[in-house]
């Protein structure tokens, strides 16, 4: 949830027009989720842009040797605001009398 | 190493020119893994293609109750051959005698 208000502050507060989530390893999949939570849940006129994902040498000082780990950047936009639609004139609801 | 094996055998025995490799929720960095493992060290000629993420309601039976997860798909293409640059000529190696 920590990455998520980090995104939304990024967008709102600081007036972002895009946020890129840098992920590794098993935090790819968090990554997907905050990316999906953000745009699903709290911030609708974000789209998914870029998405890459490659491959990273990573030293490990205990073992004194290097690891190769996934890495993945998801960009997120923020879309161009569309027209509104006119709203729709409600219908008298009809009731039927029990 | 049974996804990488299902790949290459997509590519090179079923000819494919594309596979999709889909996965959701904490399979997701396995899957890029997998997509990197490929790409980099058996199929030099297979390039990442479209990448899309996404979400799902999953039904848990046992709870009763709906949950979404994150989902995600790679699409590897086998890329076009290129013009083979010349080898390099291997240097004679110096060692140290200690």
């Amino acid at each position: 949830m920590n990455y998520v208000l980090a995104i939304v502050t990024g967008f709102n507060v600081s007036g972002a027009e895009e946020v890129t989530l840098k992920a590794r390893g098993s935090a790819i999949s968090r990554a997907v989720d905050v990316a999906e939570v953000v745009r699903c849940r709290f911030l609708r006129g974000v789209e998914i842009g870029k998405i890459e994902i490659g491959s990273e040498e990573m030293r490990i000082e205990e073992m004194n040797r290097t690891r190769t780990v996934s890495t993945m950047e998801i960009t997120l936009t923020r879309s161009k605001p569309k027209p509104r639609a006119k709203p729709k004139r409600k219908r008298s609801q009809k009731r039927k009398e029990e």
